[in-house]
Order: structure tokens, then sequence, then C-alpha cells
């Protein structure tokens, strides 16, 4: 059993105001013919603040991709250990527990990934599998749960760290003058989160089902253009539409769960904007109370990509979680236009105390791998 | 069990060959202070030609990041179905048969990536899963053969299509002079490379166990810089002498799997350069005719980055395959300094014939999940 742990998160000490983005968008795009409509359009994001690596006058000069690159790296050397730390502090692990780190990030691109870095920084075991994603956007966050539940399924003694660092401010591109980029000037913020899922014990939503969904043809809804100024987030206004064609598919896996979409105990959903909060939860038929986790993430720190689930998951925790064998879905969206979904129950940790001890004499994934193969296929 | 199918692999139709090669290098360095060890250096390559997406002309002209990124996406939309084609023909599946499609590629950088966009346009369903990696480098390409059988472990009803889209042409950096660079610039040659993984059925590596291994660090010696102009790639001149602290880490998976890493009948090692493959003989104490396979690729395509494992076993397989029960090594090398290894065993697909058409009336591995779910974790 596959249980995702409390997740920790941080934001970053550089903050925006709702008023500061508007004031902002009034004095940089004061010429601009559809300004009335990007500054109602920021109002309705409903997002009172947000948090960013680096004091706004120094994010609204674009330093060049290199230079970018560089912040990126700096900053998310000096954020991501501290939150990992305390990750695997709540699931109660250290570091050399760790069979796999997935770390998600599409607001920066280093290679070799952190993942090299933390393993030599941080005394994870060289063995450590590292998964790098960078092409999932706000998906990847979804998506870093289910594989680490699909890696627990193939290892059930194994332990997954799971590390979202999106520092979307330094994807800010000031000559990007369409609405759908005004409107992202005023949506996304930076955060770092990370969790742990463990295969064995742990206190969280236990995972039971995932799965994925593409929306057919909407490839350019969501995407990246790759210049020589880095990577222009291309935001489609058909975007927020995207609910209708997506609840079916959080309903359909629900049902083939043989549980019901409507009628669960926690939502975790990505923020991606008000509109999506709004429409899922119209097309799903549960109350936007229901969602209020997500709420919470963009109200307090704008959209924060690929962490945005897991700081909803944080929030669960920090309202006292829910009672065990309680029924969630967590769903993350992006481009593709892609849904990383997942059911499971909260669950609390049965083997919690001295007992704990006994994974450090279980086998490795990769002994657990031997042994299955040597199982007869059915 | 997971089985590793007949990979497919398709070269570009530009050829440039060593002796090109060499001139090249004459005529565009003429005043270089290091061209007779850079020469020197290409030569012991023993890379005899490589292939290219584009006429070396077009090339070497760099006509900015962005022009190459979108070459880079024609080239791959033009390039991988016909390949991902042959590669399900091989494993005798259709794109409905496949849960995931790992894309793995280094050398372009798209968001959302390929996966989506293969989903569209080759009738894979929409709840196929997706995973693109593009941080683990040469790497890669073991990584996803292992993630595939991470996957199918998890779910053994499932199949994964592997695509390893690598067009290094296009990270040619004109304005990079150092011995690295020169070298690399006659090293490293264009593929596309795809594969399915099995989880029942198929003949080919039946997947027993993996591992990972990162050398302590070595996260500047394989290092890309991310320039305005792209990804410029860092090659240390100590990467040709990680094979002895490597070699240790292979032979220790196979012993953890009771095999002797020195009597395995079979080897698919990545290609990074000769000295990779004489050291790694050397040091593992197999004749160098047992990595005939990575020589091949190397001569005949240069390194082909994470294209190269599943080429060679696609040489693998056109010699005849070996004997039912024949074990083996795969072992990918990228930035980190990274291994990406596994041990499986020749295995005749014992299912073959009618029995196959059994597969789509078994559980999907969402369905797969819940089952093992609901079972006792002990």
């Amino acid at each position: 059993m596959a249980t995702l742990c409390k997740p920790d998160v941080s934001v970053p000490e550089h903050v925006i105001t709702m008023e500061d983005t508007l004031a902002l968008a009034r004095s940089l795009h004061a010429d601009h013919p559809q300004l009335p409509l990007a500054l109602r359009l920021i109002e309705n994001t409903g997002v009172a603040k947000r948090h960013l690596v680096r004091p706004i006058e120094e994010t609204l000069r674009h330093p060049g991709f290199e230079d970018r690159n560089r912040t990126y790296e700096a900053e998310a050397k000096a954020r991501v250990p501290a939150v990992v730390n305390r990750a695997l502090d709540h699931a109660e692990l250290r570091a050399s527990d760790i069979d796999l780190i997935i770390y998600v990030s599409c607001t920066g691109f280093m290679m070799p990934s952190l993942t090299a870095w933390l393993i030599n920084t941080m005394d994870f075991p060289s063995h450590t599998r590292q998964l790098p994603i960078a092409q999932l956007g706000c998906a990847a966050g979804g998506a870093a749960v289910n594989r680490a539940h699909d890696f627990c399924q193939a290892y059930p003694d194994a332990n997954v760290l799971i590390v979202a660092c999106e520092f979307c401010s330094l994807c800010y591109q000031p000559t990007d003058l369409g609405v759908g980029s005004l409107l992202s000037n005023g949506l996304f913020g930076d955060a770092v989160a990370a969790a742990v899922v463990r295969g064995k014990g742990g206190t969280g939503i236990a995972l039971e089902r995932n799965g994925s969904h593409l929306v057919p043809d909407t490839t350019d809804w969501i995407a990246y253009s790759v210049r020589a100024t880095g990577f222009h987030f291309l935001l489609d206004k058909r975007v927020p539409g995207t609910m209708e064609p997506l609840a079916p598919a959080l309903r359909a896996m629900a049902v083939q769960h043989g549980w019901d979409a409507a009628a669960l105990d926690f939502y975790i959903i990505h923020a991606g904007g008000p509109r999506i909060l709004d429409d899922l939860s119209h097309f799903l038929e549960v109350p936007p109370e229901a969602f209020r986790f997500s709420r919470a993430t963009l109200t307090e720190y704008g959209n924060i990509a690929s962490a945005v689930v897991l700081d909803a998951v944080r929030r669960l925790f920090d309202e006292g979680g829910v009672e065990d064998g309680a029924t969630g879905i967590i769903a993350g969206f992006g481009p593709g236009i892609t849904a990383e979904m997942a059911l499971g129950r909260w669950s609390t940790d049965s083997l919690a105390g001295p007992a704990l001890s006994a994974r450090h004499v279980l086998t490795t994934p990769a002994h657990a791998g031997r042994e299955s193969a040597t199982e007869p296929v059915s």
C-alpha cells in the first residue's frame, strides 16, 4: 500500500499582492488596448498574493535565458534541501530509506537534473533511482504521485521522494503581450514542495488507483514556445473550459473503482485558475467548499504549477486530515491537455512506532524485483 | 515478466563519414592550437560514419535556439511514427495495447512532450500514461527500459512503448572550441529508436532486475550549459575514466542477483566512446567481442545518446538472439554521472500465436492496481 505522507511546502520571501500586480499591469501596459480585460481577468483569479524567488524589480528585468537558468539552479539548490528534510521528517524516514527521487519542474532546465546534486549533497544512497520530469507542466505533480504509486506497487518495500520545484517567475517574458500572457503574469507563483510516498507504513493518502487522460487535439492550448529568451508560456483562452471534457474522465475512473466522484470525502484538485475549480465542482456536482484546499493554495500562493497538488494535500493534513478510510481524489491538469488522476483513502499509520525499523531489514526494491520475477507469470 | 521486444531503429539520410569529419575539423579549426589532439581523439573514436537529420552545410549553421527547436519538433514528427509502428509490429501489438509511453530525448525540448502528439496522431488510447524524460541524457535509454520494467512489475498485464529520439546534430554549437566540444562534434550522431516492453508474452530480453548508480561528485563532468543559443554540451576529459568506478556497480548488481558479470551471455553497453567500451570490458574481464553490438552502433552511427542501448539490442536480435535462458546485462551511462543497469534473460514468447489475444480481455493496469491494493500488505 503506497501512502502519500504529509508534504512540506515552502514559498519564497518576496511577496507580490493582487494590488501590486494590478498596479504593475496598469503602469507597464498603460497603452495596451485590452488592458481592462486583462485587469478583470487578473482580479477574477482571486489570487491575493504570490511569492517570488527574487524581488519584483529584478523579476521584471529579463537578464537572458542563461542568467535566468543560473538563477533557477542557485535558488533550487538554496531552497530544496530544507523542504526535502522536512518531508522526510513528516514521513519518519531518512535519506537512506529513499529508493527513487522524482523531481518535477518545468520552470528551469538542468542536465544533470537536480536529482544528482541532491544525492551527492543530502546523503541519498548512490543507488537511488532518478526520475526528472520537465515536460508535464502543472500535471507533473499528479504524475509524480502516480509514478511513485506505480513504483511502490512494483516494489512494496520502496519509498519514493517527490520534489516539485517551480519558479514560475523565472519564466516571466516582458515582450509577451497577449491577454493570456498578461493573465499568466498575474496568476503564477513560486514554491518548492516535497513529499514521500511510503510503500509500507505512513499516515496520509493510501493510493489505490491512478490514471491519465489526454483531451484530444489540444496540444497547443497550453504550451511552451522555446526561444533564445527561454520558455514562453502560451495559454489559450479555451483552457478554462476543459473541465467539461475532463470531468467525465475523473468520474469514469471513480466508477471503475466502484466509487462515485460526486461523493468523495476529500478533493485535491490542480488550482489552475478559479474557473477550473468552479467548473469542476459544477460538473462533478460537488459543493465548492469541497475544493477549499486548492482554493486556499490559489488565493495565498497563486498557481504554483506542479506544486499545487502537494500544497493542497499539505492543507488537508493541516486541517487534521479525515477519518480513516475516507475516500478522495487527486487530479493534476497540465499541457497535453493532460489530467493525472489518483484515488486513495486516508490511512493512519498502523506501523508507527518501533515496528517501523523493520523496514530496514526488509528486501531492497532490486531484491524484491528479483523475487517477483521468479514467481510464475499467469 | 516484462520482456523487452525487438527495437526498431532508424537513422536519417544525411551521412557524414570520418573522413568528412576530419576534413571539416581541419578547415574549421585550422588555427586551433589543439587541432592535432582533437583530430587524434576523433580518429580514435572509430566512428566510421554518422547520420544527420539535416545536410551537413545546414547543420554547421546555427540559426538560433528557436529555429533549432522547431527543426527538432518537425523532424521528430516526421520520423518517429514509422519507427513506433515497426516497434509495435515487432512486439505483435497495436497502439491500443499500450498503457504507457516513455519518451526520452535530450536534444530538443517540447512542452507538451511529443507523447501528447503521438497519442493524438497514432491512435493511442487517451488514457495512455505519458512519461517524457529530457534530463538523463545518454543514460535515459537504460532508464526507459528500467522504468518500463517497473511499470510492468506493478501492472503485469501492461505494455510500455519506449521511444528514444536523439538529434544530437541539432545541439552543434559552432562557438564551442574546447577539445571536448571538438571531439563531441566528431562523436555524436542522430537516430530514432523505439521498442515495446510487454508485461506478458513477447520474445526478447525478459527483465529481472534493475538498478541505478551515481558516481559521487561528478555532476559537472557531463552537463548542459543552457544558454540563449540552446544546449551546450560539456564533456570533461575525466569521463572516459569512469568505467573504473562503474564496473563495481555492475558487478555488485549481478552478485545481488546470483550472477557473475564476467560470465554473462550478452552485453548491451552504452557506446559513449571507444574507451568506455575498452575499459569496461577490461574491468569486467570480458572479451572485447562481448561488446560487439555496442561497438557496431558506435562505428556505424556514432554515439546516438539514449538510442544506443536500443540499437545494440536491435543488433542482438539481428544476430539471431541467443539461447532461451541466456543471461545478459543492459547498461546506459550518462550525466550525473549515472548508470542505469538491467539484468535479464533471453526469452522466446511462449504465448505466441492465437493465445496472444487473451491479453485483450485481461484487466487494465488501473484495474490490476486496484486488485493488488486490496491484497493484504505484509
